[in-house]
């Protein structure tokens, strides 16, 4: 299984564990507004490591983004796959538009 | 194949196209402060759509931030497959860690 | 009068204009949500610009925060002078405890 | 004095203390991506705080933008003057602009 479902799964499973034991049942009971912030601040932590980090920095932010990004969704009840879709969805109109671009059928 | 490498191998192929013809091609000619700004910027416009938008905005939005994301691993010679080390990585230590907090061996 | 009150008075004056006319209209007829979005981006534009651009972007950038922070004041019905009062209570606590770290009375 | 350019002062000042001792140096010794990550966060927070905080928080939030705002001017050799000035400017061209869009000359 891609590490980035069972993450969500394991993300799922810890909301509702004790806020003393967990990261994301900490975020929860803190509340919606707490895990936007974190979100915002992983997206300004991650552009800075972009122009002044190193690899593993820049690594660590898009991991800390990812993880709070499927915190996001799942608190909103979404899920990765969802956002999955989209991409495919675009990916799919995109690919059209650069063969029209490109004069192709 | 995953959509996200699927979308991951698109960026690579598309950073040397054209900037009239492609958007990742465009952001590279730009340069990296442009990639940061918009990463940084996805993550503050997830943030409001966490709080205040309806759930396709959410999705709109964290997609957003997933092809910056790629977009910014791959300006740095970086894959999405090295988020995806780190976060197993953190991951196997979490799970000991609360493991030992349940005083579990 | 200082250009940072004058602007406050003239936010405050351009918000019932019409939106075709005034960019604040405009903010105020798309949301609260827009507000903060575009508060949040000139954070990030300006870190981006503080890292990597010249001296008069950065002082470009510095001006957005502060125009759109004082709309976002005035939006919740607050004033710049509610910021300065802020300041100057911390300064004094700051002020105190530096004498304090130093041996002074 | 304006507590905003008593502010600046003080932050000229302490930026050459012991980083122990004021925050500011320790922002200085840490170094101008960690002056950037902690503007672009109080941007992301103060836009938190305008969709769902109070009064305080919001206050308190742009409190702290205005804050890092003068250490990253600092930082880079310039001042809120400069600020001051773009904003007159733009202030300016944005009088003509309403007057002309209004047909007044």
């Amino acid at each position: 299984m891609d590490i980035l479902d069972h993450l969500e799964q394991v993300i799922a499973q810890r909301r509702n564990a004790s806020p003393d034991e967990s990261y994301v049942a900490k975020l929860h009971a803190r509340g919606l507004p707490v895990i936007a912030r974190k979100l915002g601040e992983e997206g300004v932590e991650a552009a800075v490591a972009l122009l002044s980090g190193d690899d593993a920095e820049l690594v660590g932010e898009a991991a800390d983004i990812v993880f709070h990004l499927l915190v996001a969704l799942n608190a909103r009840g979404l899920a990765l796959d969802d956002v999955r879709a989209e991409l495919a969805r675009r990916e799919g109109v995109s690919g059209l538009a650069e063969k029209a671009s490109r004069g192709e059928d």
